[in-house]
């Protein structure tokens, strides 16, 4: 509302008149994230009797956990290092945005699959495949919000050598190839681009001044 | 609270001295729809057993699932984009939007239904009545939002012609009927109203200034 | 942040030094309030075949959800209401809020019970006592922000002859006991205060000017 | 927005100039900590038929859900208080928070494997083990905070003896160790943690001012 009735009044300096706030997106996608994170952990069942064996039998479940919560907390730092650069948004990253939540929305029925069988290759490239199709839509989101607030010299030099952007749907990619060979290839190729976001994006958390 | 505060301060010229801030509402109705989503995304499973023919299996779920998280991002997309032009709400514009949240939360059920066997009559009408139902509760909402707003003449003329909020119901209606000769039909007819959906309402998108 | 800034450089007169700012209490409360609503429905099954039958099956479940769905979106709008007359929170006020929630929790519980079957004792009863610890639990909260106010005269005042407040409890009581009779009897005094809440509370959406 | 665009603004006496604001940081804990606190509502179960014993049989998981919606409410509440205190985040805190979080998503499923047999070994030192995990997280989380306020004077001072934090852990892993004498007194154990810290946290409600 008040940021909202601020940008309004703003008359710009070569600046588009209505600005649409990020506000509201950032709580839609902020939502949609905690709930897939937590829904996760919903999946996660106590063993079925107590005893070591059972208790042991749950431990693949709960490290592919580990690795999907690792995954969407990635996802969640990017989009907010990302959109705190944002001034605007537009209908296209409305949309992007929603297909880039669509994407995270598959991490938990991928998880679920790989918690029933981590050895089959199905379930092991499939975790690829979602992987790579949420690298894809975070890439597609970042041209939108480009392109939304005209090329502003500013993000661009900020989102400027998106290298780990790049080299992450290799990786995702090769991981399903991998998974023919031995799914546990697949998995420490998921591992690795997990590992490389984890260091935070310079480019995103030490901006360049706006001036 | 800082929005409030400042509304409550506003002396007005004509306006309502207590003006009711929307942003509460926004992020109610954010986290609905957001947990709305992801629910669905909860009722995929993973295929049964490890083989194409398992997965294959599992198609009709996911493409239907496509299809409600269309639907769920178009009625944020057009809520946002409403609730944006807002500057006041009642108690009548909090239980319109109530209802609509209502009619929203009956999508997950009736996805699984489909989910279930969307060559039966049943669900493919079912859907079809929810997204009637859903149409018509927009409509009620948007006439809430106008006479709370006293029929703001920026507001009304930026809601004035709302072609596919008038033709959406009817299409809902038609996939109705339709699915008593094919459910296939019916769906065309959903998929139909999402497309036009998808592309956004330029009233809304670039409203009138204010002054 | 910002009004949580607004707020400690306020040197105030007579206004306790440190106001702890409500934003942060009402969204946690909005989350929480959003998943209750949503996982209410997706309690909600699709018929188990494509049957009228087996549709008129789930007639009960669904208007049970209703009568629920209007009930957590009761308290939506009283907590609403109260939070936007709220100046500051204290430490009481928090507890009171999460005994609040923790009351509304209870109610998808219930309601699935009464799903599995309208015409038991158990179930209506366990429905009128969750309503009953949730209106006594409502009560508690507004008492403990009086407190944590101090009395402020006109929040006094806005919520001074809460009839609705004190009748609400005493239908549920009575809902309990007639139970014992006839379920519908039960079912009956619910709706009736559903009805009796739906009119919004003229004292909070009219409040009187702060100063 | 607003207030990121206020805090880039700021040219600071000494103040870092890219203040990271804490506000969506804030939601999406919101987020996440609703969302476990309802999952473990939706975990509750109607009893299996209408009589008194059915009724009774639910009786251990309610306490356990009484037990574990008032520990998160704990973390809730000293979350609140934390980050209401602090200035700026880091990519350290945000990930941090990220770990806080992982812990705390942990509690729906050993509260259900407790629920399943409360008078076995394995879950009631499963419970004390995530409650002990969820403590040093914390733990961690506040140091990562002070390192990125630069251990601010009166942050640190605030948040100086804290006494209940070194405590909470020392009783947790006593827990732990006591469930191999009786589950009960492991129990007793986390429910006199739940006690120590429902009184709420003098540093915090009662900051230093500023300045």
């Amino acid at each position: 509302m008040t940021s909202e009735g601020a940008s309004r009044d703003t008359t710009g300096d070569g600046e588009p008149r209505d600005v649409i706030p990020t506000n509201r997106l950032e709580s839609f996608s902020d939502g949609v994230m905690a709930v897939i994170i937590t829904i996760m952990a919903f999946n996660l069942r106590p063993p079925a009797h107590n005893q070591w064996s059972a208790v042991a039998q749950r431990l693949p479940t709960l490290l592919i956990y580990v690795l999907s919560f690792t995954f969407i907390g990635i996802y969640w730092n990017n989009h907010h290092h990302l959109l705190r650069l944002t001034t605007t948004i537009s209908a296209g990253v409305m949309w992007a945005n929603l297909a880039q939540l669509f994407s995270l929305s598959l991490v938990p029925v991928v998880t679920q699959w790989v918690g029933q069988g981590a050895d089959a290759l199905f379930p092991a490239s499939a975790y690829g495949v979602v992987g790579l199709f949420s690298a894809v839509m975070y890439f597609i989101l970042v041209r939108a919000i480009l392109r939304a607030n005209h090329h502003d010299a500013n993000l661009t030099r900020a989102l400027g050598h998106d290298l780990k952007g790049v080299i992450s749907p290799i990786i995702y990619a090769a991981g399903i190839g991998l998974a023919f060979v031995s799914p546990y290839l697949a998995y420490a190729c998921y591992v690795l681009v997990s590992l490389m976001w984890i260091v935070p994006d310079q480019r995103l958390v030490r901006p360049q001044p706006r001036r």
